[in-house]
């Protein structure tokens, strides 16, 4: 199975504590690398992750408060430094290139590399990214300012050949294309061989759905529906629901709900509040509405299967 | 003696690396807390040393590259959520306020206290902040962009009253102050009591100079001479001289020759390249032109003796 892996390099929410930094994923797929957010100190766990700094070349950021971007001028800075050449996009809710753009002018005058901003609306999903083998989708969430989140969706893989039939039939080279894409074929004595008989079928195409910072919020569920992973923020629990609305986050509940009710096939939950010295009654709370629940925690690295 | 000590929470270069990070020092003068440069990550090493963020308010910026200041945004908005009140003032060379303006006005609109810029010139020494036992004062670098060091000054504290003699001369209250500033007195006899009999000398007052990010500079002897402490930039070893030329640095030897010039007390060396893996080299370096010298490194917490 081709990687589709999310990194959590920081799960924490506004204040970073000793226990968790500010919010920073990296995903994965084929050694591509795509960061979503970039809380202070982002660079520097990125390091300490070991993936290749080479291989990140968009950065998706959900909303502008500072724990979601504050890591981007070091990362930046720390790019040219060790003469990276290739650009650098990110992606986000306008206004970001406004407010980097000063520093970016004073201490990164000298850049070898180019970074470009896109700027996206946050009130309907947008396609912001697409390749051969992914798409990027925005995520409406409702926070205190525009956020929105992130689905990953790997595009669905032409069947496999199944050689030994191909053979047997004759099958000419140039219909194989099609074959690979679901068509059946017709022998010269006018036998339809049906495509499963000369296929089968690759790895269903895997989808990671971000969903951070938002208040619980139902209207999504069509779009991430069955996803492999999701990724859902519970910055709180429910003894502080009151808390969790009048800030527009979640709880652990409110996560469970949403991952239940999209019926997805993980829910990994982060951004958790910094009163809480221990996590595990995130997961407690979580569990009985959604029984496939994971604390997401600094360093580690979950497959999207 | 009173407590004069400083926290190295930083003392890398411009690349932060695992083993070091960017530049950051906390002095705490009895428990007054004054920040030396505020590179990325600087508030969670302020959290890791323990020191109370509420006894912290004053930040000086030595010069405005990133890794002096990446740090700022995080730490001003985590004072914001935790709710501080007391002014937090920061003194640097101009043109901070302007960067970091628009992200103060956009990330932390709702600041519950009142951030104070203060900005000084770097081409002579200037005190830029005096209180009742304190004057801290610039020291003009050397480095590419304005750059000052500080120099953090005890006042000499009067001398102590010798309670025995004080009340075997009968000394009037009303007099006892301007003994304790060195006066003699003169019993109703007319006999001069030579003030050494009345007090013996407080703790010498002492001095800490920080000398980051600087080329080899002899004319700052003067001002720093016999320091109890010198922190120098040592970003390079000998090996790496040109390079250090070239970017405005200094080598593990030229920290030694302005300490051994200046005739200091301790030597401490830090502002490591990110290319060492192992800093012993540049004490091996040091250590034959200025025996004293200690390595910086993220944690240490050195008296000022």
């Amino acid at each position: 199975m081709e990687k589709f892996e999310v990194n959590i390099l920081g799960c924490g929410s506004a204040l970073p504590t000793m226990r968790h930094l500010s919010t920073c994923q990296v995903v994965n797929i084929r050694e591509k690398l795509f960061m979503i957010d970039c809380g202070e100190g982002a660079q520097l766990q990125l390091r300490r992750s070991k993936l290749k700094f080479s291989r990140l070349n968009h950065i998706f950021i959900s909303h502008l408060h500072g724990d979601h971007c504050y890591g981007l001028m070091g990362l930046i800075s720390t790019f040219g430094l060790l003469g990276r050449t290739a650009k650098l996009h990110i992606y986000s809710p306008a206004g970001l290139e406004e407010l980097l753009k000063p520093q970016l002018d004073f201490f990164c005058n000298k850049l070898t590399y180019e970074v470009v901003f896109h700027s996206f609306q946050t009130s309907s999903p947008e396609q912001i990214f697409e390749d051969k083998s992914l798409t990027i989708t925005t995520i409406p969430l409702r926070h205190r300012i525009p956020t929105a989140g992130f689905l990953f969706a790997e595009k669905q893989r032409p069947n496999h050949l199944i050689k030994d039939m191909i053979e047997f039939y004759k099958v000419p080279i140039v219909q194989l294309n099609d074959i690979k894409l679901g068509a059946d074929f017709v022998t010269a004595d006018g036998v339809v061989i049906p495509n499963n008989r000369l296929t089968f079928p690759s790895t269903p195409a895997r989808k990671y759905a971000y969903c951070s910072d938002t208040l619980y919020k139902e209207n999504n569920i069509p779009q991430i529906k069955g996803v492999n992973l999701l990724f859902h923020e519970a910055t709180f629990l429910e003894s502080e629901r009151a808390r969790a609305k009048e800030t527009n986050h979640s709880t652990a509940i409110d996560a469970a709900r949403i991952a239940a009710k999209a019926e997805v096939g993980e829910l990994l939950i982060g951004h958790f509040s910094a009163r809480y010295e221990d996590e595990t009654p995130f997961l407690e709370e979580a569990t009985p509405v959604f029984p496939n629940t994971i604390l997401a925690n600094e360093g580690l690295c979950i497959e999207v299967r």
